[in-house]
């Protein structure tokens, strides 16, 4: 880490930050320049806040030069983690799509919805059982008996099954019904969380908060990680700006970046990133333009009956028009959908 | 609510949102102007997206017009909430002080932070036992052991005790201990949370997260008010924003802004707000000149050796100091310290 | 307008409310309803802050219903705007890449530069000869000389011009040299440069803020347009939010919204909107997927060297191949570049 | 300043970063440690874009360690400056108040306005006669026949005057009638209009974009320093943010902030903060508590019928209220308004 020292810092001053690094277990350099003295400290895990220092009197700013994380770092694996389930091999050279309805609804939409995402293509049934809602008053999922029918809906159509998990008593029953976990926008920094997804035996899909910097969400990931668990699949969902006339505005350029920060597939939920359906395609197109391992997509067999966000959820034939031309795009940058 | 159709819209389109809205249990009343049609909708609770309407042929816009949050508005108690515990009133003419540590780190330093913090003037000792970390390599509390010794340094000098719950699992162990269970930012929609504490016995105290709007901040409220418990207070501690020159930007404007909304009593959290040490004193001086009921602030005895949030943690002297000039400023404004 | 009084909004306020209505030429439609009394007015150009009635004693809230901005809308010209500049065709079937350095540099720069973007595919050249930098202390640009010689090397390699007018004064001598009228992000808002570019006869490529809203680049759109000069292409190029990761972030979903609400092309710039090079192309692509009508791309032939924005200008080699991907994608959505 | 190198960077890569380095002017300095390569450059003025570093293969991370403004940095005047106009001190120990209408609409308005500001307690009276309005079809102003009514107002009235100046070419009438010249939001990155005022005799009252960072607002600062012109007010007036409850989040923490770097006087603008006249009081009796030198309010003898921000403006009972209040508050902290 380094240490700047304000122009004309005391040299009391100086002393008192190399004790405090001293201490901590660093060893230190220093430098001293024609206005500035800096002090670049070795040590261990560089696990502090570098506001600790920059307090300090005489001390300008701080700097950590290791990254904080180290098990989700592009280093530790530099030729990329493939997450596979099954046939399906997310991170490799096909864009895997995932699709489906915000939430299960019932026996008949949950199967109407596996039949069509899995015959436009898609490899994953999306649908929520236990529902994160704003307000109290809104519908909040069907519970097991809804994770029971994405189950059966999906083996019969060869499909695999993601679905959210809202807290940590839940993550034994949807490792039953479901292949894949996902740690929804709100969840991303809800850590005892976190920390039990750590040791249960499942694949994540971790999605990035709406007010997570992309460092947060790998931490994220390391929480996950330092439990033992590295199958995790990251998610571009949107972010929240001052921009009102999408419901978030989506990141698009999360996808390259973390392509080179860490070594873990990136995924886009163009569907939450934008709230509306006529924005979806777009969204979804650039998103795979960009680089994305792979698209969560709000598919409704009947999406103006939808009980949850219908607004966003494709008509049928625009999720198959859409399928048709990710294909053209996916192409294009050397790869498969 | 409101839907109001596009310039030229087709009155097959008009057709179809009043025919949605009759189905969804509106009285429809249509007026025809002289470029746009316009829809009002009269029903039950306005529990819906306006996005689903706005996707609709035809729609320029929908707007929601009765607001999503009934108990936690003031309408529903336009005298305000006071909430008591023992002898403090949080809601009243006084402004009320909970001061202590970040993290309870032991017998002696919560010994030393509860005295000193009474001495001072607060009524209120506050001190993680549980602690949320973004990264997996950081300190995490004391558990049980350390809500123990912030109970005994409490009763030892007639403070009462804030500590944060992370998680419904923990609400039954804290409510042991704590006078007040506290809601940190990350979790103000970790709505099984929200759900549970609607059903503990114990006032809460709800912060903002970072990216929440005031209005999902007073639907949060509503959660737990729904399940019975109205004794919430709400808690400004800062939003995210593109400066950077402090950890966050603390919305002191959210103050009077929710004192126009909700009953609620309303309290700032400086330190989290600005992260810096240096710069508590004057933001704790604003949020008390800009109205809040009270104040939640960071005091250690040592915070250059603080296990957690050193940086923003003020020393003992300087929280006495603020705490004079507090007291003017409450003057000022007609309440008292 | 809808004015959405409080509930049991006192009679005296709502007459208060329409008074104010009547007094400013709108007729008032009042519909009463079980909890809510709402005022339509209808009337002149809905040029008025909503905020002044929200001030009102009994007012909830105020909503506009008909757009701001007049020219802009596509309702003006269903069709769509197409800027014909000589044979280029902007806003039509293919994707027109603008091309070149930050700043015009030096004739041996800027006459490499032109060849190799002309090579590439390119029809228009980028370079700007009068710099906006946020230090008094950078390279300003070199002036009429760079015009000239952006001119030049853009007529032997039969491009056209795009280049950056920084004030009003700068608009007679802008247009002697570029074929079209490049306003920046920082100058969206100046409002007296877009009245005067109202009155010119060129086209203009005018930037979003990197603050504004999309609703705010339409209105500052309709100041030029208002002026009797229509022919305007929009340019995103990032937001300011909180991640830091990337310069600014870049919102390509922009690019469909702009579509759906106004006539004029919508462009990007991939460089501004990052800041790196390695995240160039991705975005870039992005952008193309999304639907963009052209995009804006900074290439240098030494981008180590160049004396503004080098960090993010593509070396010759990855334009080239940044071309050839392009062409695959605009394929893909049904274009060409 | 300080390059990091990636962990395991080749031998090569960090040359070519020396190499760089050395032929910039930079003196290098190179520490190698267990994991990473730091190298500390000691040159002339750091006025390079630390990502041109930062896209070098095998650099990590590069941070300027001097600061990119000079005059405007605390270090250039450490006692502070006192901006005098005529007997008016700005950045002493009285907190000045700023008070009068958005607009000048009319030879009585002003008069009335500058009467009761005066009574008030206010020592500059402020009034636009250039309007900055996102809508071409809103009124602009009344030009230089204002800014007569507003001088003779003002001069009637032992106050002194502060107008906007939307353009470099009205530095010179501007300069004729007003003892201030402020720099709108908006404008604070128009350069050219920077380095115009940097030749002016006239103080500037320089407001904060509403995108902008406080490092922004010190560079801006500078450049109207480097033309020689160190009489700068510095303004805070809110950033754009995600909460839509208030127009704009006002960042009460900028005023200690640039408290600490600068010498400048620090202002604050509670009417253009929030937009809405009950909240102004709140604001700016925040904005004394955290140290402003002074505040700009809009004050109206008849809001409801005034020309431009009618809702932001107070009544001026209202404003007489909120002197009282504030000097209680100023009391408090060791000034006086």
């Amino acid at each position: 880490m380094l240490v700047v020292m304000q122009e004309g810092a005391a040299e009391e001053s100086v002393q008192r930050v190399i004790d405090r690094l001293v201490t901590m277990g660093f060893t230190v350099h220093r430098s001293t320049g024609t206005s500035h003295t800096v002090l670049g400290g070795v040590g261990p895990m560089d696990n502090f806040e570098p506001a600790e220092f920059e307090v300090m009197e005489g001390v300008k700013e701080c700097h950590r030069i290791v990254s904080p994380y180290k098990l989700a770092n592009k280093r530790f694996r530099p030729q990329g983690t493939v997450v596979e389930i099954g046939k399906v091999k997310i991170g490799g050279p096909e864009v895997v799509m995932m699709a489906g309805p915000c939430s299960v609804e019932s026996e008949e939409q949950i199967s109407l919805s596996a039949e069509l995402v899995a015959k436009a293509g898609a490899k994953v049934i999306r649908g929520g059982a236990f529902k994160p809602r704003s307000s109290p008053y809104s519908f909040q999922g069907l519970g097991e008996q809804g994770l029971k029918m994405l189950r059966a809906a999906a083996d019969r159509n060869g499909l695999l099954v993601v679905s959210e998990v809202m807290d940590r008593s839940q993550i034994a029953l949807l490792s039953e019904y479901s292949d894949i976990l996902q740690v929804g926008a709100r969840n991303m920094q809800n850590f005892n969380l976190l920390r039990d997804l750590g040791l249960a035996r499942k694949p994540v899909l971790l999605k990035r908060g709406i007010a997570a910097t992309i460092e947060e969400l790998l931490l994220s990931a390391e929480y996950i990680m330092s439990g033992g668990n590295y199958e995790i699949m990251l998610c571009e969902r949107g972010i929240r700006t001052f921009e009102t006339a999408t419901r978030n505005t989506m990141d698009i350029s999360a996808i390259p970046v973390l392509q080179q920060l860490t070594h873990l597939p990136v995924l886009a939920d163009p569907s939450h990133g934008v709230g509306k359906r006529n924005l979806v395609a777009p969204m979804a197109r650039a998103a795979v333009a960009a680089g994305a391992d792979g698209l969560l997509v709000e598919v409704h067999h009947d999406p103006e009956h939808a009980l949850s966000d219908g607004a966003q959820s494709l008509y049928p034939d625009q999720f198959a028009e859409l399928m048709g031309q990710l294909r053209g795009i996916a192409a294009a940058v050397g790869r498969s959908v």
